[in-house]
């Protein structure tokens, strides 16, 4: 804890509610052409970075998303090979999705590189396998123009890890971008989107715009939840799309639980639990 | 919102988080013998109460945690006849257990008298129940001497709705009590424990403490998790305990649904996710 200053950061989760973590250090800042990054240390969350004022990752607990959104799609396709990732600049879900063996070629397409080089100063935790895994490509581009430019067909699974729909990441929550997802997806492919949250409202306008999108571009498009405390509300989402797998009903647990990855949020109980969604959020989704 | 005055309630999560609620009155404050009740009125949460300053309950989200206190233990015994509530001052656990024709009589014990009159002035959409249901029966005594002093066999449930282990629900989470529960409790006797949240460290330690004295006191003793929002990291637990109801495999989810109650979190398939516990939540709650 910082003695003398006492420094706190808010990230605002609706006009009149916010969340706080005081600071022990503001270790970083820059204006990029896209945004602007900060890192920060803390007693109780250990190092986090913001994009535009909003939280990222912390230390504390990034495995719960990376995991989440790795984990559910090798269960359910425990063959993907080729994968790319759209955003996700701290490096987490490259990170997970490279501890699994049968992954050979990843591309990662993240328009901001200097997220990605601060990441690797700042947040090794997540970013230690850019540069270091030969199976990894890394992209400074635009994800938009990318899937556009991207073969039919090319992908086993397509990781959407944007941040909010606003900045950078708008464009990627457009009907153009999933219908290019779709194609360049191969037949058995899969979409994990990082999908919002359903209980303030401007998150969950978000989640049902995401939502409607994906339904409209995919025959399977289901949604699984996690228990996230850094992000608005801690109720957050990811959606699961796909061409031909259902997410329970095809999904190959003992196949999953062979790889023997140690994970401390996601197990294959779990797995099928994420997707039993509250009442109200299936309505939320379902009137989307 | 208070154009005006820019108010801000905070409640801690840790030394160095919190969450924060802007304010657009400050209705009433009380200092009973036992806690210091205060009411407020916001936008985005309607009216919220909170005893020793930690929020109690919004009326945006109060029927996540009542639901879930009330619904998973009538699916598991849909002919629970007498429930006793322990704590619960705001009348949400009565009004939801009451919606149940089944349910013929509920002894509510609540220590704090002044917790439920004012909650029937300024929170009428828990307190509805109050005076209003001759099967609701109150108490206005301590809980841990009201167990003591009740007949083996007396209750098909037990409702634990407390506060945290602080000020005047410290004496709920102890062995003396867990016994004494089990004891009133008939053969397929339920117990559900307001179980304190994993994320959080001192929260996490309460919650081990609740799990260690309720698993050594009944033969089966789970765990179900859900998304509260407004309470710390917004991960919160409830223990299910019994003499001999598994909570997903002895679940007649049919007689449940044939009460055609109309939830807006709780359904049967939500009832098995929530057991699902991510591997982190599993490996506390095994070594508590």
């Amino acid at each position: 804890m910082n003695e003398i200053l006492d420094l706190w950061y808010s990230e605002s989760l609706a006009e009149d509610a916010k969340f706080s973590i005081r600071i022990k250090e503001h270790i970083y800042s820059e204006k990029t052409p896209f945004q602007q990054i900060d890192f920060f240390n803390t007693d109780t969350f250990g190092k986090f970075f913001t994009l535009d004022g909003l939280i990222m990752i912390t230390e504390k607990d990034e495995f719960i998303y990376h995991e989440m959104i790795t984990a559910v799609p090798m269960a359910v396709n425990p063959n993907i090979k080729n994968v790319l990732i759209i955003g996700g600049g701290d490096g987490g879900a490259s990170r997970e999705i490279l501890r699994y063996p049968t992954v050979e070629k990843v591309d990662m397409v993240e328009i901001d590189e200097r997220v990605v080089r601060l990441c690797q100063k700042y947040l090794p935790i997540t970013a230690c396998k850019i540069d270091n895994d030969e199976r990894l490509k890394m992209h400074f581009e635009d994800g938009l123009q990318f899937v556009k430019n991207s073969k039919e067909g090319s992908y086993d699974l397509i990781l959407v890890d944007s941040t909010d729909p606003i900045g950078p990441g708008e464009g990627l929550f457009t009907n153009e971008f999933y219908n290019n997802c779709r194609r360049i997806l191969s037949d058995d492919g899969i979409l994990i989107n990082q999908h919002e949250s359903p209980y303030y409202p401007s998150y969950c306008k978000e989640m049902k715009r995401a939502h409607s999108k994906i339904k409209s571009n995919f025959p399977i498009a289901m949604v699984y939840q996690f228990h996230m405390p850094t992000y608005a509300s801690g109720h957050w989402l990811f959606g699961f799309a796909s061409k031909k797998y259902h997410p329970i009903n095809d999904a190959k647990f003992e196949k999953w639980n062979d790889f023997k990855i140690k994970t401390r949020y996601y197990n294959t109980d779990l797995h099928v639990g994420a997707f039993m969604l509250p009442s109200y959020v299936k309505e939320e989704l379902d009137n989307s």
